[in-house]
C-alpha cells in the first residue's frame, strides 16, 4: 500500500510540467539554419515565452506549441532579433479572440516600437497588453504564480540586457499513507503535514512530520542568459540550475569580435556553467558565420561536458 | 547572315528578365502551409519587393534571391500581414552594410509604424530609407527606371488599398542587319532607325522604317491585386497583363465571408482576368481555412482556364 502510495505521489510529480522548447536559437543576420531567439517555457500548461524573433508565431505553429496557452512574455532586450516578432505574434492573438490580459516584462524603452504600434494597429485588439517594466541593473521578482517564481538579472550586453531565472515553488512533502490509518489522522490536516506540521494524536503524543511525510523534490529552476558577455556576475543567480541556456555566439577564435561585441564564446559559456554547478548547459544564439557547429560544442564540452547545442524545436524536460 | 542576326536579337531580347518570385500567399492568420504576402520583381536583377509580411526575409534567403539587389519596395495596404516583415528586413539591410538609399512606397499612414521604428533602431542605419507616399484613390505613375514603369491603382478592402502594375518600357525595333550593307547605312543613324526613324540614302530615295526594322516584342505586363474585394474598375489597368496576381482568399461556399471582408473568391478573381484578357492569372492569398486548394483552382479554372494556384518558391516568367 505504502509502496503504491508512494508510486503514485511519483506520478503525480512527474506530471507538473516544467519544460522548455527551443522556437529560435540564432542571432542577428538571419540564415535558413536557424531562427531569432525565442523559446517557450511551459510550467503547468502555461506558457511563458522568452524573446520573440521575427517568425515566433511561425515556428509556435510548426512545433504546434497552444498560442492559446500564452500566459506571458518576458524580454531579455530590445534589439531587434530579440522583439521583431512581436507585432505578428500580438495581431494574431487578436485574430484568435483572445480576452485574457497579456503581460509583457521588459525594459522601459521597449514602449517606443511597442505604443506606436499598438496606437495603430491596437485599438480594436480584443485583449489588454500590459508592458512590466523590467529594471535591467538589479536581480528582481518579475512574476509569480502558484507553481513558479520568475527573476531578472542583469547581463552584460551593448544595450542593458537581462537574464531570467524561473524557480519553481516548493512543493508539499509527500504524505506517508500508511501514517494516516496507523495515527488516525483527520483528512482536515493532511493539508498542514504535507506543509511541514507534526501531529498531535487524541492521547496527546506528538508525531514529528519526518515519520509522516518524505521530502519533496527540490524546486526546478531553468535559466536563460542571452545576449551577454562573460559575466562572472551572474553565477549566484543561475546556481545549480537543471538547466541553464547561455549564448555562445562565438567560438574561441573568434573570440575577439565577442569581445567586441559583448558576446560570449563556447568556452565561456561553458566556464558559467562550471562554475554555478548547473545540471546541464544549452548553448545558443549561434552566429550565421557558423554552418557547423561542432567546434562550439566541443569548446564548450572540453570545461563542462553536460553540454548540448540548442536547435529549433528541441525540448528539454527538467 | 540575316536570319544569324534575328537569333542574336532574340537571344538579346530574352536575357531581359522579368520574373516574379512569389515569397509568401498565405492571409493574415498565419499556417504552415503559408506565409504571409510578399514577391519579389525581378526586372534586369533589380529587385522590387511588394509587400512584407512576417518573415519575408527569412524566405528571402530561403529561395536565395539576393537582398543586396533590392531596389524598392511597394506595399499594397497595412494590414500587418503586409507589412510586420519590414524591421527585420530593414535592420538586415543595414547588418549587410547597404549604402544606397531605399525607396518605400506606401501609403501616408506607414510613418505611424515606420517612423518610430526608425527612430529608434534606425539611427545607426548604414543606409537612407525614403518613404514615397502612395495616393490609394488614383491611377498613378509612382516609378520609372530605363526598363520599367510602376503604377499604383485604387483596390476595393476594409482601409486604403492599392494594386501594382509593372510596365516593361517599350524597347527598340530590331534592326533587319541585311539592309545595313544593302543600303550602306552609317552606323551612327541605327539607333534612330530601331526607334523608327526612315532611312534617306545617298540619292535621295526615303527607305521606310518598316523595310529596315522588325517590331519589337511587346513590353511585358505584370498586374498585382491584393487584398481587395471583387472590383471590375480595376480591369482597365490590368488590361492584357502578361500575367496577373489576384487574391482569392475565399471559395464561393465561403462568399458571404469573402463580402464582409473584402476579400474576392476564387470564382471572381477568374471573373476579372476573364474580362481583362490577361494572359495568365495566379491566385493567393489563401485563408487558412483551406488545407487543400483545388476547389479554389476549380473553381477559378471553370472560368478562366489559363489559371495558378501561387505557391511560395514559384517563379513566374514573363
Amino acid at each position: 500500500m505504502g509502496t503504491e502510495f508512494a508510486n503514485a505521489q511519483t506520478y503525480w510529480h512527474t506530471m507538473t510540467k516544467f519544460q522548455i522548447t527551443i522556437l529560435g536559437c540564432g542571432s542577428a543576420m538571419p540564415t535558413t539554419l536557424h531562427h531569432p531567439s525565442s523559446q517557450l517555457v511551459d510550467v503547468n500548461e502555461k506558457l511563458f515565452m522568452i524573446d520573440c524573433g521575427e517568425g515566433t508565431q511561425l515556428q509556435m505553429r510548426k512545433y504546434k506549441t497552444r498560442i492559446s496557452k500564452l500566459h506571458g512574455i518576458f524580454i531579455s532586450h530590445l534589439h531587434g532579433d530579440h522583439v521583431f516578432g512581436l507585432p505578428g505574434l500580438l495581431a494574431t492573438l487578436s485574430l484568435l479572440g483572445r480576452t485574457r490580459d497579456l503581460n509583457i516584462f521588459a525594459h522601459k524603452e521597449l514602449d517606443l516600437f511597442l505604443a506606436p504600434f499598438l496606437k495603430y494597429y491596437g485599438s480594436q485588439f480584443s485583449y489588454k497588453i500590459n508592458h512590466v517594466i523590467l529594471d535591467p541593473s538589479n536581480v528582481e521578482q518579475v512574476f509569480e504564480n502558484n507553481s513558479i517564481r520568475v527573476f531578472s538579472f542583469p547581463l552584460k550586453h551593448r544595450i542593458p540586457t537581462n537574464g531570467f531565472l524561473f524557480v519553481e515553488k516548493e512543493l508539499p512533502r509527500h504524505m506517508r499513507r500508511e501514517t494516516i490509518d496507523f495515527y488516525n489522522i483527520p483528512v482536515r490536516q493532511i493539508k498542514e503535514i504535507k506543509l511541514g506540521a507534526d501531529f498531535v494524536t487524541e492521547s496527546g503524543e506528538v508525531i514529528k512530520n519526518e515519520i509522516l511525510t518524505t521530502p519533496a523534490k527540490p524546486p526546478r529552476r531553468y535559466a536563460y542568459c542571452s545576449d551577454t558577455a562573460y559575466f562572472p556576475e551572474i553565477i549566484p543567480c543561475v546556481q545549480n540550475a537543471d538547466a541553464m541556456y547561455h549564448e555562445a555566439t562565438f567560438t574561441e577564435f573568434d573570440g575577439v569580435r565577442a569581445t567586441e561585441t559583448f558576446h560570449s564564446t563556447a568556452r565561456q559559456a561553458a566556464e558559467i556553467a562550471k562554475a554555478a554547478n548547473v545540471k546541464k548547459l544549452i548553448i545558443g544564439h549561434f552566429s550565421s558565420r557558423y554552418n557547423e557547429l561542432d567546434e562550439l560544442l566541443n569548446e564548450a564540452t572540453a570545461v563542462f561536458p553536460e553540454t548540448e547545442l540548442a536547435a529549433e524545436g528541441m525540448i528539454i524536460e527538467l
